[in-house]
């Protein structure tokens, strides 16, 4: 450990009470992107943070989007030092709305610190994990470099949204038009979890999504089933035909070609997975399920991180008042998504799925796959410098080695970053999963946010002095 | 054929106009049973019917229920005659709604006498065809038997109601209450069909219907299908199994029992079937379809009239907004009917089912079934007295034999008649299948009403002098 690294965790130590009035000030702030009557709100948090950015000495503005505004802020070395590696960190300041307001044990802008149980002080409020307590993490690493060595170890960009919660929609036009600002050689992300309380982590596969709505038609028009039923083929009846047939009885997607070319998680990788001593039982049991519904012959952490599923997300077809209505309808669709695993390419299992309900559907049914899209899952070399390096940071700080664990949902700004950028991302985050994020009483541990800072303080040191990242 | 049936038939033609006019005034008044503020009319439309029984000898009255009023009328031979048979004639006089208005070449409550290119003079207008054109042929028999021989044949009870078209809430407990005033030899019935415009017909039997609900939940609740999906079961996806299980490639219901018992229509009947020479194509053409879903080995008017069915009439299940959401719902349901014919029995078909689901459902989904009832099948003994009488007089008016035909829907009085009264009920009607019934410019043919009118004269004088009616 070099010894400014030591001086600024002595820092983080020193500062703890200032940092969480820091965490408690930003919380007080509904910055709820969905609801437009809250958009002064959103503006005051993301003035906020620019101004926190400049107290620390980054050159920092609020950037107008169609939006809520965008944060940016840079640090960079002083001119005559040699050239660094650039990291370029991304959170966001909003949150969720809090509703259901009768669920929570205090209003959820005023937050609070409580003593858990389980977890011993935790921040209670909206957005205290999720994202503005994940985000501090990283600005207040920054803050005692900066204090006690005068410097970052690296060049910081800093690029905060406000529209997370609502699906970022100026988020990628903006990463696009500002490609020269903000272009690093490698993303840093504090937005996932933990493994466990006591075990660091890092992300490094992400599933993709290829998505289409399928919409089965029959007769031309909606039909008496005692004058018609019978001989008038009902859509719904082949609808169930086609998703029924879907998987097999081993859980496995029957679409041909869906498997072709995967990536599996390298031996290693799987080793450790096993190692984690997942409780599939306890897993399933906490949502009121018991046998893993997917493929026969995986775990259920493999199931969920490195295996692809096909999965119905709603269907809809006749009649869905009380009672009943003797009707045969003429049309009835489902929403289906893919998951999809490295190599998997969206576009070929779209057009598999295609051809696959073109021989399933029964005769005198037509069709149509409409909304039709999707991202390629995102798997990084777990063996990249900037990986090892922040690995060993973690473990340094944790005692434990970090996991490098899978995510079976995905997260956009990481294609963002890899198609808009070429960049990398390094995601690392202090999430744990009772954390209620996007439910009442909303919580992140004191422990998880003093923690967190010091895992980026060292993370920040190991990057800049490791092995050359790849970026 | 006996005298006073010859003048009976030469009056019905001597006075078709002012029987055309009755039609005119009652079509007038637009009782429309499900719009509450058409009350007032539903009223005015039950004092015109019993004010016409009235004006022919009836003792008539006006019958408040919860809802619409019943009329009831009774005419009886004079107290020296000897015992005669005893007919309970049944109508209904409110109507649809007539939207959308603005399909209707004219008000639809302002009938019209118009030139057909296809069928000649129509009258135009709601509610000619269903009910009201159809319930006054009959009345214009007893007319017109009245006005010559001063007397009917039978003794005979008319029975109409107002609420036909909302599900006739009232009519059951009416019956119940009244039964010993209702009660009859048989029932009469003019709310069916011919086979064609030139083919009289009687409907013999009528597919029963079972129906019920069935909702598959898996997990205890809503999921993210980043974080769940692949071990987590979705009930859709469970759901559409056991509905693609239903039926087997050859359309066959595969419910273990399904088809046990049943009782085929007799080889004349069938024969008579083949005879009609129906274009199943055509059929299905005029929906949209071109090959029949139903059981191979079967014609498409067998599918129709003669073989159960299992029918999805509505599913919903997830997200049905516009896009998608990544959930992985924690239920969803079907609604389901099934057909039914002469010799399946309701209550055993449902536990069948249940026992179906049972079996077919996978792992970890549990299921509920709700709001189950059903109604057997009707088949009447197409050998019945009373069905040869009508046949017989069909024939004679119409130089054809009637065709004894099924009926793919149900018809809840005929099953109400027969388990409140313990009687059976001779369906006879003249409507077309161009009749346009429920849909804008409804018409009924002026041959129609008064071979319809013809006809029913010829069917009392059956009833009465022909063979012993069985009830």
């Amino acid at each position: 450990m070099s010894d400014p690294l030591a001086a600024v965790l002595t820092h983080l130590d020193a500062t703890r009470a200032a940092a969480e009035d820091r965490l408690m000030a930003l919380a007080r702030i509904p910055s709820i992107s969905t609801d437009p009557t809250h958009a002064p709100a959103c503006a005051e948090a993301a003035r906020w943070c620019a101004g926190r950015l400049s107290d620390l000495g980054f050159t920092a503005s609020v950037r107008p989007t169609t939006g809520h505004p965008m944060v940016v802020g840079h640090w960079r070395p002083a001119a005559a030092t040699p050239p660094v590696r650039h990291v370029l960190f991304y959170g966001h300041y909003d949150v969720q709305p809090p509703d259901p307001l009768e669920l929570w044990r205090a209003p959820p802008f005023e937050p609070k610190i409580e003593q858990d149980p389980v977890n011993g002080p935790v921040f209670v409020g909206r957005g205290v994990s999720d994202d503005k307590g994940q985000l501090l993490t990283f600005l207040e690493a920054c803050r005692a470099w900066l204090e006690t060595a005068g410097s970052l170890p690296l060049a910081v960009t800093v690029l905060l949204e406000g529209e997370e919660e609502t699906g970022s929609p100026s988020l990628a036009p903006f990463i696009t038009a500002n490609g020269d600002e903000l272009r690093a050689d490698l993303a840093l992300v504090c937005d996932t979890g933990q493994w466990d309380r006591d075990t660091p982590a890092i992300t490094t596969m992400l599933r993709g999504l290829a998505g289409t709505e399928l919409v089965v038609r029959g007769p031309s028009r909606d039909l008496h089933s005692g004058m018609y039923g019978g001989p008038a083929m009902n859509p719904i009846r082949a609808l169930a035909r086609v998703l029924a047939a879907l998987h097999d009885r081993d859980g496995r997607v029957t679409i041909p070609g869906f498997y072709d070319g995967i990536v599996p998680p390298s031996p290693q990788q799987k080793a450790q997975w096993d190692g984690l001593g997942l409780d599939g039982a306890a897993f399933l049991a906490e949502i009121g399920l018991a046998e893993p519904a997917g493929e026969r012959g995986y775990s259920v952490l493999e199931q969920v991180w490195a295996r692809p599923t096909a999965e119905i997300n709603g269907i809809t077809g006749g009649y869905q008042g009380p009672g009943t209505k003797t009707v045969i309808p003429s049309e009835a669709s489902a929403k289906i998504t893919f998951r999809l695993v490295p190599g998997q390419d969206p576009e070929r299992i779209l057009t598999a799925f295609d051809a696959f309900v073109r021989r399933e559907l029964p005769a005198d049914c037509h069709y149509e796959l409409s909304g039709s899209r999707g991202s390629p899952a995102i798997g990084f070399a777990t063996d990249a410098p900037h990986v090892t390096a922040a690995a060993g940071a973690l473990a340094e700080e944790w005692g434990k080695p970090a996991v490098l664990m899978g995510c079976g949902g995905s997260i956009p700004i990481v294609e963002t970053f890899r198609t808009s950028l070429g960049m990398d991302t390094l995601l690392v985050g202090f999430g744990l999963d009772d954390d209620r994020i996007h439910s009442p009483n909303e919580k992140y541990n004191l422990r998880s946010f003093h923690k967190g800072a010091r895992s980026w303080a060292r993370i920040l040191a190991r990057l800049a002095s490791g092995p050359a990242s790849s970026g």
